[in-house]
Formats: C-alpha cells, sequence, structure tokens
C-alpha cells in the first residue's frame, strides 16, 4: 500500500528480522516498497510473491538498484559493523539513505573509529544520511531514557531495564541467550565469547553522549540464570554500569530467561522530580525494531546527512510549511 | 552554578512557576543565569538574593536586557498567547531565542494562525527560536506519545491518561480543577468557560501532527467530580478526543480530583507490536516543567529558526564533531 508522495524504499536482507520490517514497510502507505536484496542464490530472481511474501511483483536482486530520488535502504543483515561496512559504501554510493539494524552501527564511534569516521566521509560526500537503529539498541535502553530527561532535572542516576522471556521469541533468539544449554555447554560459550547482547554498550554510550556525561569506565557483566544446577539454562542477564567522576551513574540491566513473571522494560531516573516508567508486558522486539526502522525511513531525509545516531534523528519529518 | 561554555539565560515571570524554573536553571551547570525579569514592582530593582532566590547577584528588571550571543529567555508569564505575544517579539528584537511554558505558544497555527505567523516571521527574521513547551503540553500528552510511534507500526488508536491528586499541588492548581467547590460554584464558572486545561487541544493537535492524521472532528469534554452531591466538588475530569476518517483514534483523558487511588501517567498504543506504557506516581508537574524548559534552553540554539514546536526540537546538542 502506498500514497501519493511515498519514500521509496528497498529492503536489504530477507532474513527473519528484514521479513518482519519488509511486512511492516509494505503496510505503510507513506512506503513505496521498490526493491529487495538478498544474496541468497535460493531467493535471487524470484518474486516476492513466490516466496509469500509483499509486495507480490518485486524481484529480489543479489544487488542494490541505483536508489530512485530520496530512496531510503532498509538494511537488516548482521550485527558487526566491519562485515557489513561494504555494503553500506555500496549503498550510499549508489544514492539511497540507510537505516540498518546493525547493532554495532548504532554508536560505532568508540568499538570502531576509523570505519565509523571513512562511513561518515562517504556519507557527507553522497549528500545522504546513515542510520543505525532498532529497537534495542536504538530506543528502549538509549533514546528513550535520552528523552526522559527533558522531564527531569538534575539527574543523578539513570537505570534501564530490559527483562524478557524467550521461550515466545525466535529460536535464534533463545539460542542467543543460552536459553536450554547444559552450565557446561554455557560456559565454554560464554568462554568463547558466544554470548552478549550486541548493542549493550553502544546504548550506554549513546545515553553518554546524549546527556553530555563523562563516563570514567564502564563495567559490564554476563551471568547465565540456572536455579537449578542440574537443570538446563534458563538464559541469562547481562548488565552494564557506568559513572561519572561525580558520581552520577548508568546501569543498564539485560535479562532474558524462561523464568521471569512477566516481560517488561523500565527506565528509573533519579532526579527532580524522579521519574518512574514501565512497559507493562515489555515491548515485542522484532515487531518494534520494524517499526523503528520504518520510523526512520519517514524521517531520514529531514536528518542532517552523514553518519548520524537516534540521538540527531528529527522526531517527525517537517513539511515544508512549517 | 555554571560551567565554562555555559548558555547565557534570563528568566521572565518570578511567580510561582518561573520560581521553580529559576531553581533548575542555576542549579545546571550547562545553563548561566544572567537576567531576571518580572513587572510587579515589589520586585524590579532588587536582587534575587533579597527575594531569597539565586544567582543572589542578579538585579530583577522590568524590562528584558539584550541578549547575549547565544542567550536563551526562559519565560513563564502567562497561558494565553495574545496577553504574552508582545513579551515574544520584544525579546526576539532584543536577540534571544524563546523558550515559554506559554500553554497555546505550543502549537499556536489553529486557535492562533495570524498570530502564528506573525510570531514566526519575526523569530525568522531575528534569526532566533521560539518554542512553547512544559510537560504538558509539550511533552506527556503529546511528544512521548509522538515518540512512542517509533516502536509500533499499523498504529490504530493513542490513548493518553493524566491523572493526579491535586491535594499535594499548588492552591492555584487545586482551584483551576475546581477541588472545594460546591457544585453550584463549579457549574457558574463552568458555564463561563472558567475551567479546562489550557493546552488539551494542542496536546490532541501535536499528537495528529507528529502523526501525520488528518482529524475530522474533535469533541471535547469536561465534568466535575462529586461522587456525593452534598460535598464539595473533588476536582475534574476532560478529555479530548478525535478520529480520522478511516477511524484511528486519538483520546486524551485528563483527571485531577482528590479521591484517585494514586497518580500516574499512562500512554496506551494500539498497534504492531501493542505498547502499554506507565509513569508509576505520576510526573510532579511544576518540577518536570522546569525540566522540560531547562532541557529546551539545552538544545534550542540546535534548533530550527523560526516559531518550532516540541515536535522540531532535537534530543540533543549535537556538537561540531558529530
Amino acid at each position: 500500500m502506498s500514497g501519493a508522495g511515498a519514500i521509496p524504499v528497498a529492503v536489504q536482507g530477507l532474513g527473519p528480522m528484514g521479513r518482519v520490517i519488509l511486512g511492516a514497510a509494505q503496510r505503510d502507505p507513506r512506503l513505496d516498497v521498490v526493491a529487495a536484496v538478498d544474496i541468497d542464490p535460493a531467493m535471487a530472481g524470484r518474486s516476492l510473491g513466490a516466496l509469500d511474501l509483499a509486495p507480490e511483483d518485486v524481484v529480489i536482486s543479489d544487488t542494490l538498484p541505483p536508489a530512485p530520488e530520496g530512496g531510503v535502504l532498509l538494511h537488516a543483515t548482521g550485527s558487526y559493523l566491519e562485515a557489513v561496512a561494504g555494503q553500506f559504501e555500496a549503498a550510499l554510493a549508489a544514492g539511497w539513505h540507510v537505516v540498518s539494524t546493525c547493532e554495532e552501527l548504532s554508536y560505532p564511534f568508540v568499538r570502531h573509529p576509523a570505519l565509523a569516521a571513512s562511513l561518515d566521509a562517504a556519507a557527507r560526500e553522497a549528500g545522504r544520511s546513515l542510520l543505525g537503529t532498532g529497537v534495542n539498541p536504538g530506543l528502549l535502553m538509549d533514546r528513550l531514557p535520552v528523552f526522559l530527561t527533558s522531564a527531569s532535572s538534575d539527574i543523578r542516576s539513570i537505570a534501564v531495564e530490559r527483562v524478557q522471556d524467550p521461550t515466545s521469541r525466535r529460536l535464534p533468539f533463545q539460542r542467543k541467550v543460552g536459553m536450554g544449554l547444559s552450565r557446561a555447554e554455557f560456559d565454554a560459550k560464554a568462554a568463547g565469547g558466544g554470548f552478549g547482547h550486541v548493542g549493550l554498550e553502544e546504548s550506554g554510550r549513546l545515553i553518554a553522549a546524549g546527556l553530555d556525561w563523562r563516563i570514567d569506565a564502564w563495567s559490564r557483566e554476563l551471568r547465565p540464570v540456572q536455579p537449578d544446577p542440574s537443570a538446563p539454562v534458563r538464559g541469562l542477564v547481562e548488565t552494564l554500569t557506568g559513572a561519572t567522576g561525580d558520581g552520577r551513574r548508568v546501569s543498564l540491566h539485560f535479562e532474558a530467561q524462561s523464568g521471569v513473571a512477566e516481560s517488561y522494560d523500565a527506565v528509573t531516573v533519579e532526579g527532580t522530580p524522579p521519574l518512574s516508567l514501565r512497559f507493562e508486558g515489555g515491548v515485542l522486539g522484532d515487531a518494534a525494531t520494524a517499526a523503528a526502522v520504518v520510523r526512520a525511513a519517514h524521517v531520514l531525509p529531514s536528518a542532517q546527512r552523514g553518519l548520524i545516531t537516534v540521538l540527531d534523528l528529527p522526531l517527525r519529518h517537517r513539511p515544508p510549511s512549517g
């Protein structure tokens, strides 16, 4: 469904997340899905309709076509910046604005400073905007807490919790949080760096950037949830905390395990006034990530050029009349 | 307290709200309070210190001085645009950016289109930004729901509730919601247009603008809360609802009465995914309004010029390095 003056979008990466994004984009009257890209030989050359996707007549390509005027690429092929930076460079050169679920793109300035600088230069040279966002990182654990600083002064601490029951989530998500593993399997995978919510550090750094806080040191912890040592691991808890020299604190708590009583997201701000906000039942990750990507596509043409973050994203597309 | 490179601010209007704003600004290391303005002859000419306010050595003036480079005026003298528009014109001409708690300034394009156009022209000509915000209107019932549309697609309805016990609030607020009046007194005052949360319509229109929804008709209702007809009125409930031609709905519910079990603010979004967000204990209005004004002062110098709304406000001041 597309309306007059709709924004042309392409979707790159037709895995589970890309398909949810494609669906949200296709249902949005302000977007017009004009291209779909995936390198999987089983998909390239077929129509979306042949895969029970829509718009049915769009043929999947293994390379991104040149962008139509004002086109925005919705990109969902990977979490790690080094693996997908070449795709961003190609998309910018082809004239697309880019919004990507790549977690490391959400705040790449610390982990990948050289790559961030070269992507920023490429985007500016192309006159396009490049942004990493989903719901996490990109919204619940970073943009939302920064947004809330418009309702509280004298902030002494910000605590964010995302607590989820992975049982109803996709199998890859359950695997990612260690659900069902034995403790030995969990520990072996953890020792190899196989766990960890990609994006947690990026969220912490986004909060610090949004508040203009200088964090002296970040501390990160990961532990399995396994109340009964003979039973499989239920999932994991991961925390990231940081403090300024004068004692202001940021803490992020990510918990995904099958024993939670109820999924929820919460933000607690110690300040004037104090704020205690909670999403009852939590926020469903995949659908909310698709919404965040689609919403970014609405407003990205009004944003600054270059590599930007969600802190730079306008709240709306501003019509010329003001 | 002011840091290097702090933003110079003036505070105009030293009533109860202006004093809370002054306190928040004075405690903020990113702001430097350089002027205070009030037309009250009992205040003009005296130092803030003489009124037990800070910074102690700032002398209250009855007219706004010329702005220092990048100066922002924090304005809190009235709710109605026609009464304060002249103050905005003078402030813009004197070189100040302006953020004001004037409720009607938050979205003046419908109620006062000619005045909005002339203020926009004055601000553009002066190369300054003019914004109306507090926590309500300006945040809880408008900017926050629009913000949440980054986490949900296919939105069918947005419902916002602000429910407060006025007992702990300032006396003028208790009077404003009819607390303690007899039913006859309430009805007489209501018939004269003496009640009504100034800004509720502005919030509804901000949501519609932020979502690009065309609302065919708004419906507004106001009723007293008086469970026992022989007892004084407890307060009031005011609602505003609107719908698009295809049935998408916005509803705002403002309730301030002494019989509420607990104050809270809530936003419910019907969409993909659904969102149900609640501030436990509510958000304290005066302190949060001061925070909203102070935060706007941080970012206003990075905003577009002219008369803008909270939908146009950047989330942060963007450092030149990106």
